[in-house]
C-alpha cells in the first residue's frame, strides 16, 4: 500500500515548528509495510488543503493528513476535505456530549460554545477516537475506496490516535505480506570511512539487503533494509546481515535501534553492582543530565561535581592547583584527577572526568577548539583519551559526553 | 515572490531524518519577504523528483530543492531537473580542479574518481558556491524566467550556501517591497489561558497585526505578524504591537526572538558582578548544561553539585540528613538548603537548588510525579517555589530548569 502524507499548518510552512509528525508517521507506517510516497506541507487555507489532497488522492487514493482539527477559525481541514468529497457537515451530538463531560471533569467548567466546531463531522465519516485530546480524528472514504484519514497536529494526540486507532485499521487493509523492514546498529568512536573499509572486507558482504551509513553527532549508525519481501523472509535476511556486521564490529557496536549509550552503560554498571559519578568541566552537567534522563538511573548514578571554574576543580574535586598550573585545565593529568576526585568525593566505584575547549573561543595553537580530555576511573584502574572534536560548541560537548560513556563501556567490557 | 520548496531524500521520506532544513529555509526566506507556498518531500527516484519539480514550477515558477547533490548513485537531483529543462549535463573542469585541490589539502590524498559526478553540471546552469562542502549548488533558469535553485541536503552546507549565495540573489529579485514580518516575545511561568485573558483586556488590542500563542515546554511565545505591507509599515505596526504587549506583561516577557532565558540570567548576573552555582537533583546537571551552552558563561557560572543521591546532598552540599528525613528529599526545606549549600560550597553569590519527582515512577498521593521544589539564594536572600509540572520525564525536568532560571531572573529584577 502506498500513501501520501499531507501536514497542514502555517506554523509548519513558516518554519516556526519543525515537522516531527512526518518522521514519526513514516516509521510507524513502514513497520506495517505501508510506504509514504510523497509528503506535502500546506498552510491553513481551504484552497491549498483541497488542492493538495485532491492531487494526492489522484496519485495514490490513500492520504493521511495531520493538523487543522482544532477549534479555531484556522482549522479548515475537515470542511475542505468534505467539500472535495462532495459531503456536507453534521453536528455530532455524541461527540459534543463527550467533550462537555471532559471539560466538566477536567477543567471544572462548562465547555465554551466556540468548541462546537470540533464536533462537526463530514457526512458519512467515521470518527477516530482521541484518547489524548478533544478533537476526533476523521476517516472519510468514497465509493471508489479512496480514503483520507485526518489526524490532529499536536504530536502527542497524533501519536496516540495513530497507535490506538489508525494503525490497527491500516494493518487490516494491507493486502499481502510485503513489508519494508529495517534494523539499525549503533556504533561510536569509529570514522565512517573506516567502517566502510571494514564492511567492504566482509566476505560476501552483508547479503541481499540495502546498507546505509548514518553519521550523527553520537557516532555512525548502520541501517540494513529489506523491501518487498515477506515478513519472515525480511527477518531472515536482516538477521543474517546483522550477524555479519556484529562479527565485523564486535567492540564498536553498542546497541540496536534507538539504544542509548547511557542506558547501555547504566545496565553494565548495574549488572556489576557499580555506582557512577561525574566530574564535568566543559560539558557543564550534560553527562549527568544525559544519564539521569534514563528512568531508574538512581540505583547506579549518584551525582557528582560540575567543575566549570578551576577553583571548583580544586575545592570540590580535590584536583591540586599545582597540577592545573603545570599542565593546564585541559590536560590528561587534570582529566584523570577529576575522574578520581569524582570517585573519592562521592564514594562511587566509577568516576568520569571531562575537560576541554568547546569553543567558539578559548582555543590556542597547541590546544585548538575541540580539544577534550576524558578519563574514567573504575575502582582505581584509570584510563584517559584525547578527542580532537569538530563542529559547534554543542556538538563538541555532546561528542565529549558520548566518548566518556564509551570509555566506561569499553573498560567494563574488558576491551 | 512565492516559491515552493522540495526536500529530496529517502531518509526524509522514511522518517529516519527529521527535516530541519525546511523550517530554516522558511524563516530565512520570510525575512526577505519570500513566502513558501507549499513544501513537498520526495524520495531519491528520478521520476518522483522530476514530477514534483514540474508540478511546483507549474504552480509558482520558482522552486528551491535540498538534497541529492552528493557523489553516490542515490544523488539524482541535478540530472532529473536538467531533463525537465531539456538540458544535457557537462563536466565542469574548474569545479573538478577545485575539488581535487580540496582533497589534497584537507585529506592529503587524490580525489577518488567516484566523485566526478559532483562536478557534472546541467548545461547553462550557474554554480552556487559551497564554502562548507564539495557539492556545488545549482541555479537553473529557463527562457520564461522559471527557475530552480538546488541546495545540498547537509544542513550545515545548505545553511551556508543559502546565506552566502542564494539569499543575496533572491533579495535582488524580490520585486516591490511587500514583506512578511514577525516578532516573537517570550514569556514563561504564565498559563496560555491567563495570557489570552489579559491580551483581551488590552484597550484597542494589539492593533492591526496577527497574534499567535505558541506554547512550548519553556513557556508561551507570543508572535505578532504583518503580511503584505511595506517594510517600514510592517516595522511600525509590529513596534506598536510589541509595545502594547510589553506594557501588558512587564514581568512575564523575558526576551524576544530566540532569546534564551539562560542567556538573559547570565547577563543580569554579569551586570551585577554576581556568580552563579547550582545544586541539582532531579535535573541531574541539566541546568548546568543549559547555562554552559551559552558561550562565555564562564565569567558568571562557576559550577556546582549534581546531588542525585541523598548522601551527595549531605556530603557535597551540606544538607543535613535530619532535614531530608524530616521533610523528604522533595521539599521546600531541602530545596532551600541545596541552594544555600551550592552557594556556600562554591563561594558564588547565587545558589540554585532543584529537587523533584520527574517520573515516570516515584510519585505518591502527596507528592505526585511532576512535583518539583526550586529555590534560589541570592547573597542570603532566599526564595522557593513549588511546581506542579506535567508531561513526560524530560519535560518535567526541562520545566524545572526553566522555572529555576526564571526565579533567579525575577529576584534579580526585584520582582
Amino acid at each position: 500500500m502506498k500513501i501520501e502524507l499531507i501536514t497542514i499548518g502555517d506554523e509548519l510552512l513558516l518554519g516556526f515548528t519543525i515537522d516531527t509528525n512526518a518522521a514519526h508517521l513514516a516509521r510507524a507506517l513502514a513497520d506495517i509495510g505501508v510506504q509514504i510516497e510523497r509528503r506535502t506541507t500546506v498552510g491553513d487555507t481551504a484552497e491549498e488543503i483541497g488542492a493538495a489532497v485532491r492531487e494526492a488522492l489522484d496519485r495514490t487514493g490513500a492520504v493521511i493528513t495531520t493538523g487543522g482539527l482544532g477549534p479555531t477559525s484556522d482549522d479548515l481541514t475537515k470542511a475542505s476535505i468534505a467539500t472535495l468529497f462532495g459531503r456536507g457537515m453534521r453536528f455530532d451530538e455524541e461527540h459534543w456530549a463527550w467533550m462537555a463531560e471532559r471539560w466538566r471533569t477536567r477543567f471544572q467548567r462548562e465547555i465554551p460554545e466556540a468548541n462546537r466546531q470540533q464536533a462537526m463531522i463530514p457526512d458519512g465519516a467515521t470518527k477516530l477516537r482521541n484518547n489524548h485530546g478533544s478533537a476526533p480524528g476523521i476517516w472519510l472514504e468514497d465509493e471508489r475506496g479512496r480514503w483520507v484519514a485526518m489526524l490532529p497536529g499536536v504530536p502527542r494526540e497524533m501519536r496516540g490516535m495513530l497507535a490506538d486507532t489508525l494503525l490497527p485499521m491500516l494493518r487490516e487493509r494491507v493486502t499481502g505480506d510485503r513489508v519494508v523492514r529495517s534494523r539499525t546498529l549503533r556504533t561510536t568512536g569509529v570514522p565512517e570511512s573506516l567502517i566502510a573499509e571494514r564492511v567492504g572486507a566482509i566476505d560476501g558482504g552483508v547479503g541481499d539487503v540495502a546498507l546505509a551509513y548514518l553519521p550523527n553527532v553520537d557516532g555512525v549508525d548502520l541501517r540494513v533494509t529489506v523491501r518487498g519481501a515477506s515478513s519472515a523472509e525480511a527477518d531472515r535476511r536482516l538477521d543474517g546481515a546483522v550477524r555479519r556486521l556484529r562479527d565485523a564490529f564486535p567492540r564498536e557496536i553498542y546497541g540496536e535501534g534507538d539504544a542509548d549509550l547511557a542506558a547501555v552503560v547504566l545496565e553494565l554498571c548495574r549488572a556489576r553492582g557499580l555506582r557512577l559519578a561525574v566530574g564535568e568541566s566543559c560539558t557543564g552537567g550534560m553527562l549527568g543530565a544525559r544519564v539521569t534522563r534514563i528512568p531508574g538511573s538512581s540505583d547506579v548514578f549518584v551525582g557528582g561535581v560540575i567543575a566549570y571554574a578551576n577553583e571548583i576543580k580544586t575545592s570540590l574535586l580535590g584536583v591540586a592547583a599545582d597540577l592545573i598550573r603545570a599542565h593546564g585545565a585541559v590536560s590528561e593529568e587534570v582529566a584523570r584527577a577529576m575522574a578520581s576526585g569524582a570517585r573519592a568525593r562521592t564514594g562511587a566505584e566509577i568516576g568520569v572526568g571531562i575537560t576541554g575547549i568547546a569553543g567558539p573561543d578559548g582555543g590556542t595553537p597547541e590546544k585548538p577548539v575541540g580539544t577534550v580530555w576524558i578519563a574514567a576511573d573504575v575502582r582505581g584502574d584509570a584510563r584517559a583519551a584525547l578527542l580532537h572534536s569538530w563542529g559547534d560548541r554543542e556538538e563538541v560537548r555532546q561528542r565529549a559526553a558520548q566518548a566518556a560513556l564509551n570509555l566506561v563501556r569499553r573498560m567494563l567490557a574488558g576491551d
